[in-house]
């Protein structure tokens, strides 16, 4: 398996911001957890048009740091005579409840004070992630969803749509992904957690928006990226080489190129995300736990990449015997690429043929 | 693959400290990067006699965290008739320079005025670590060493003696470790180390002995422990079994038993270590680059361990090939063990035995 180096563009993560970014208010939510939002908005994007049948729809669901720029993200596999073509598709890309890309989150102005909710923002599942798609879609005018799609989270989100409003997803593209964390990525999000919450500058969750907790979050971040790699890919992109210099200059600041690109992610990551984003949107993917698909009426391709240790393929042959389980018409498909997690961003090439063949027909 | 519970013990890498602990007086060191410790203590144990020809010597080398108590964290290896028998051998356990227990580091007082040295501590490489522990043994009158043994860092000074101290090493069991950090592996001691870096609390190293980074290291400690366990033993260990209770209580706070033990274990930590010690050792460690082994004159086993993912199976096949590069006797033995990198400090029997039948011959 060779690398491509070009293939690690900085934008596949960090798409620029939607230019026609739209916003559906969709009234209060009573969440799974217990708590309530007021009123709750919902940012989403749409390409390509409805058809007249109303049935050409694909919901975009997007990973855990994404946001409604689908066609950003995931620009391998969203545009015109891609596999999920907006010329014969309406695409909607959506930010998830309790992101800070436009749909309400605990960076959101609490609607008692307008300050914004932070500590008061409540625990959410993705039941109520899926629940305000579902409202969006029905706001819509939408019965009936061609497919819905996403990768690590956003797969996640992809099978809860499936078991949560079943009859209204034909199809269900799940991408690196599983029906629950193991205690490993537990383990890897509570890491990342604790760097936020250890900060004194997390105060509790309600810091100034201007100065939150960007050391904890940059933090976060790094031990985000080094689960998103494989250990090949880390070494086909920095191997040992140092950061612009010929020898070590034997001090604790940055010495080589890995260390150089942790810290720069980590650092670009505090001016583009929410520390209480993170927090929100890991718990509610940990507590995430699908036993059965039973419920559902769906198809499924499941994907998965051999170097991926973060979302293992393990757990998509796993939801493979699940949705066999549940009568429902399944494939899974293991792709091999050095990219690690991140393949499912990078890969349009292989999971592109894949995902044509399955929304073709 | 079976997972043994009762093999996780807590006092694997937390034996208690040694009550025979000695100290000696090495003189001055000038380091390999520049700088220059007026004087070196360096702090050990033995245990076993040295006999009449004292050729009968091994050093045993401590990981990241580890500490001269050899037979305490390595109980399944060393004592009267394990692999190393502290019966038949004279067993050494040193502190590393630039530790917390007992040999000179960074929280040691500075001779000039007794403060600790916290940022005035010199950048030291594994060079250094060697050059501080063959002193000891001239002091202790020992020419020639049965052995060394070291697994992680520790593999990688025994690797170090070997080429630094030709002659002086008959014999060198290298297990779970490289003769160079991948990219991969400096990038979690980055992040590692940036989680004490960027805690206020580090202030640049200077900070007051009861008052330290105590955040930051405590998060350092659970990407430490992140990359030590293997996802199936983080599977058979936790699980998704919440903490003490049977439904989550839906709030930001421990839920899972997975996040209580890295919790734990990171503020466990914090009462045992120095976070500049910390940052001195994983940039030693970084630094390493052994191309070539042909300076030794010693003889090697090397193990892995099939789950490892943070000393992957292919550094030790890579070391097996310098060694035979070099024309040193040598072989490799991966052991099929779930794990992960912890195996190196848990397996007594299948290590010992290839141990045991290695030193005896």
């Amino acid at each position: 398996m060779e690398i491509d180096p070009g293939l690690f563009q900085e934008n596949e993560r960090t798409a620029p911001s939607a230019d026609n970014r739209r916003y559906a208010q969709i009234g209060p939510l009573d969440c799974e957890a217990g708590g309530r939002l007021e009123e709750v908005t919902i940012a989403y994007e749409t390409w390509g048009k409805l058809n007249a049948a109303r049935d050409n729809a694909i919901v975009v669901c997007h990973a855990l740091t994404g946001d409604s720029h689908a066609i950003g993200w995931w620009s391998n596999l969203i545009g015109p005579g891609k596999a999920i073509d907006t010329d014969r598709y309406f695409v909607i890309g959506t930010n998830s409840l309790g992101g800070c890309q436009g749909t309400t989150g605990p960076a959101s102005p609490h609607p008692d004070d307008g300050r914004p909710y932070a500590s008061r923002f409540p625990i959410i599942t993705l039941r109520d992630m899926i629940e305000v798609q579902i409202r969006l879609i029905d706001t819509l005018g939408i019965d009936c969803l061609r497919a819905v799609a996403g990768g690590s989270m956003g797969g996640m989100q992809a099978l809860q749509w499936t078991v949560q409003a079943p009859g209204r997803v034909r199809k269900a593209f799940v991408t690196a992904s599983c029906a629950a964390h193991s205690a490993m990525q537990i383990g890897f999000n509570e890491a990342a957690r604790q760097a936020i919450i250890r900060d004194p500058k997390w105060r509790g969750g309600d810091y100034p928006p201007d100065d939150g907790p960007d050391a904890g979050l940059s933090v976060s971040r790094m031990i985000g990226h080094l689960s998103f790699l494989s250990e090949q890919a880390f070494a086909a992109k920095f191997g040992r080489r140092l950061q612009g210099k010929d020898r070590p200059d034997y001090r604790l600041g940055v010495e080589f190129e890995v260390e150089s690109y942790l810290n720069y992610q980590g650092d670009k990551f505090t001016r583009r995300f929410d520390a209480n984003s993170f927090l929100i949107l890991t718990r509610a993917i940990d507590y995430l736990e699908l036993t059965s698909l039973s419920a559902s009426e769906s198809e499924y391709l499941f994907v998965s990449f051999s170097t991926d240790w973060l979302y293992p393929s393990h757990q998509s042959r796993h939801l493979l015997q699940m949705a066999r389980d549940a009568g429902c018409p399944a494939r899974h498909v293991e792709i091999d690429l050095p990219y690690g997690h991140d393949a499912f961003l990078l890969d349009g090439v292989q999971q592109g043929a894949h995902l044509n063949d399955f929304l073709s027909n």
